[in-house]
């Protein structure tokens, strides 16, 4: 139980990932989504493979089971919406409800990144978690907000995959 | 559901706000509020009409009844006292009992502002979230520390409280 | 109820600590803790008389249960190890169930300061709280994370125990 492998049979060594953006304007066809494509963008640049992107409205359940069914295919599964204070911004209580465990510290990263450029980043709700060996990472829905927070954690996750795919021989040297 | 107005019937477009003061000694007589007033007069300086003022023992249900008596009536409530480490300081649980979404930026942000001014800033366990189309903030008890922190975030409250009205046209390209 | 004293009957005014190894390997004998040692050693310069180490495996049930049954005995409870994001880690998740107060603010202090050191220290996901009158604190596993994110916050822990035993007599004025 000490290694266990990660379970996305088809890329056990790429880095994948999926993008859901969260948003009711957008999930019924009324606006164009240009974060999800920007998110997914800078994963690429980064070495990613997106093996999809898709919509969901604001709603607790829908994006819970999103996540619940989007973790299983990919390494990393990353959000862009729902983070603020709207009275339908309901992403991050999805993803606490999803996830098994947190991770607070990439937040808190993105967030504290966010207050150099705009002090209404601390207003952005965002979590981070894990669901089983996926990483879940909650963004902004502005297309500039998404792509600097991301920008903000982007090249800590590949390490951060494989800690959380048991694939390092220096686990308990780094954490 | 998309733009749900505040349910704050007498002043939908006021920034009305609520203090409490949370304090065993404050709330039986026994010594002068300093802090519950000088929140109140930063807040009425930054524009807000603060509608009442009361003051509450340090008890867990008696805080939380607080919180959700005071929310329907103000589209802010602050409280100071509670938050620290003694034995009797449960705001914050309180508090996260209140709310039905949390908004740890506002917090992360207060704590980091006193980091600069004191090193015991870090053991300031306030919370801030949301409850219904209100917004509640804990801020620390001595008068000094309550000031403090409220003057470094009392900037992004005005745009928070339109966000959690779903007064912003451009509420999915700012979070 | 207003100053209770601390539940440490043998060392009402002695700055107390166990320190807790959270490692399987060390656990089981196959790995030499080397970070035990080194927070005990940290504790001790600054006063602190360390009146137990041990080693519990990277178990959820183990882990709580070792908290319980060490805060009883000591003002503070420092654990190292099993913070990180590898399948086995789950010293925060023990931590939080363990505890009934969360001070967001030591966790986040140790990840601020951290992120000076390596980007990756936003992936620990330590915490800390008080459980009874102890604090509880988790430090990373690696010698070099574990001392660095101790020596962060060492010189706030007095302090902090103080008030977390009502020992002192402005508690109001500064929390």
């Amino acid at each position: 139980m000490e290694k266990p492998q990660a379970s996305h049979p088809k890329s056990p060594n790429e880095l994948t990932a999926v993008v859901i953006t969260v948003s009711d304007s957008a999930a019924r066809g009324a606006r164009t989504d240009e974060s999800g494509p920007r998110v997914a963008g800078i994963l690429e640049e980064k070495g990613f493979t997106v093996i999809s992107r898709s919509t969901v409205r604001d709603d607790v359940s829908d994006i819970e089971q999103a996540l619940r069914t989007a973790a299983p295919s990919a390494r990393l599964v990353v959000t862009t919406g729902g983070t603020g204070l709207g009275p339908r911004d309901v992403t991050p209580e999805a993803t606490r409800a999803a996830c098994d465990r947190l991770v607070d510290g990439l937040a808190e990263r993105i967030r504290a990144a966010g207050s150099a450029q705009t002090p209404f980043a601390v207003l952005s709700r965002g979590v981070c978690g894990t669901l089983g060996s996926t990483l879940i990472v909650n963004l902004p829905g502005s297309p500039r907000g998404a792509g600097e927070s991301l920008a903000t954690i982007v090249d800590v996750l590949p390490h951060a995959l494989d800690l959380l795919a048991g694939k390092t021989q220096h686990k308990e040297t780094t954490a």
